[in-house]
């Protein structure tokens, strides 16, 4: 079937959206829509100026026989702060509040609406480094995990603080918690990282660093490097921070629960952004 | 800025597959492209006869002032049994084999590329049921989850067989596990269901269906309800099912250890696909 102009415009943009960080060659398009690879280009002219116009991404071309169009996910500045200023507001609520000092995030981490665009960030942020695979620490970290590796178009890894019969042998360290000094173990499934590979640490919440630190260190065990760290939301403490370079989105910076008061502001992530 | 027709379908293709199962107005395209209703809506016939060309879902539209146009998600039975169908010859490996008669699925639910058309499948088959919320176990069930959630516009949330100090009060169950016969403990935050809410269960892996059974404890727990049960692989064995209905992808008939044999075929997913 041949397919116009107005209908190829529709499929292409769903196709590269399904697609991030994926090399897609002309002549699939061209072969998809039995048209010229002249149109083709005219057309993606088009959905490139869109996404930009809309500050989602761009799509960058790749000349030559075995080029192609790709498309990167990439949100502006204004799009990304816009969103995470949003994001500050919601959460600023003192029924928020949990011991220890954590925040209730599981709503906001259960809502794919919402981490989804938390990704999108992320992946604008990382998208000139080179990751191989995203990598977190269960239960709360995966979803953000799913949704960062979704767009970068990469796969993501499970770190665990058990070991599960279901997911056979496994590399196991021991690492202490930043702030409360405790011994812990963690665990990944020892064919779920090639060597090698770059990892960009991914994780829902960052008191003084140690689960970061701890899955530092079993990339060391993994032959792995790093490739960066993002956090949704740091805590400004008193303790110094075991992580000298990350991302953050958002900082928790005032904890009074007596009060009953929460601050919370943008993260470092500003100065990542374009 | 007025945008024209080409520019408007690659924009509106964007936003309503970022916005499944919601709906809509007119009045937001028509002032976001300073376009007439009338020519928005020849747009929405062009992006709505892709979509079912590609067998990706279809736009729903719902007439009078209140109304607007809605992205449905719904595969094809086509291109549904295709994605199984491949995904069974990718996972039929020997060497996936793990003890206890598992299958190893880390690297597959760990990769959003896959793990995406598993949820757009999922979303085709419970597009019609009344679903609030998406709920499913730690830890490897979560991917999924997402993905199912994302398609059906929906939030999930993630029961645990712990129950972590950052979640706030749980409420916990004891149940059976179907294979093993054990007594385990699953728990839910108790501000993260509301009661009344249609819930629709998903796991990874169902034997004899324990795990779902104790999901279902939970919700009478929470007085909310059962909107379907949806795994991705059940594994046919001697034990009787300990729960009736169910959508599975993907079924393992046969497990052979030391011929080193793994046979998968398709789940009963097949006749509820139209």
């Amino acid at each position: 079937m041949k397919i116009r102009r107005s209908g190829r415009l529709v499929d292409m943009t769903r196709y590269l959206l399904d697609h991030p960080h994926q090399l897609v060659s002309l002549s699939m398009f061209s072969s998809r829509y039995k048209a010229a690879k002249s149109s083709i280009s005219e057309d993606l002219v088009i959905v490139s100026e869109m996404l930009a116009h809309d500050g989602t991404g761009k799509l960058v071309t790749v000349p030559g026989a075995a080029g192609g169009v790709m498309f990167i996910p990439g949100w502006s500045k204004d799009k990304s702060l816009s969103m995470i200023d949003g994001l500050c507001e919601q959460l600023s609520k003192p029924e928020r509040l949990l011991p220890g000092g954590y925040l209730y995030l599981t709503d906001v981490l259960g809502n794919p609406r919402q981490v989804k665009p938390m990704g999108q960030v992320f992946a604008s942020v990382f998208a000139d480094r080179k990751v191989d695979v995203v990598m977190t620490i269960a239960t709360k970290g995966i979803p953000l995990a799913y949704a960062v590796a979704e767009q970068l178009g990469v796969p993501f890894v499970i770190v665990r603080s058990d070991s599960r019969v279901t997911e056979g042998s496994t590399v196991s360290i021991n690492y202490v918690s930043g702030s409360s000094k405790a011994i812990r173990t963690m665990a990944l499934a020892r064919r779920s990282l090639p060597r090698g590979a770059n990892v960009l640490l991914i994780d829902d919440f960052m008191k003084a660093g140690g689960t970061i630190r701890g899955m530092m260190s079993l990339l060391n065990e993994f032959e792995a490097n790093l490739a960066g760290v993002g956090v949704l939301m740091e805590a400004e403490g008193a303790e110094k921070k075991m992580v000298s370079e990350y991302v953050s989105l958002m900082k928790l910076t005032n904890v009074d629960s007596d009060e009953g008061l929460v601050t919370i502001s943008r993260g470092n992530v500003e100065q990542f952004l374009k």
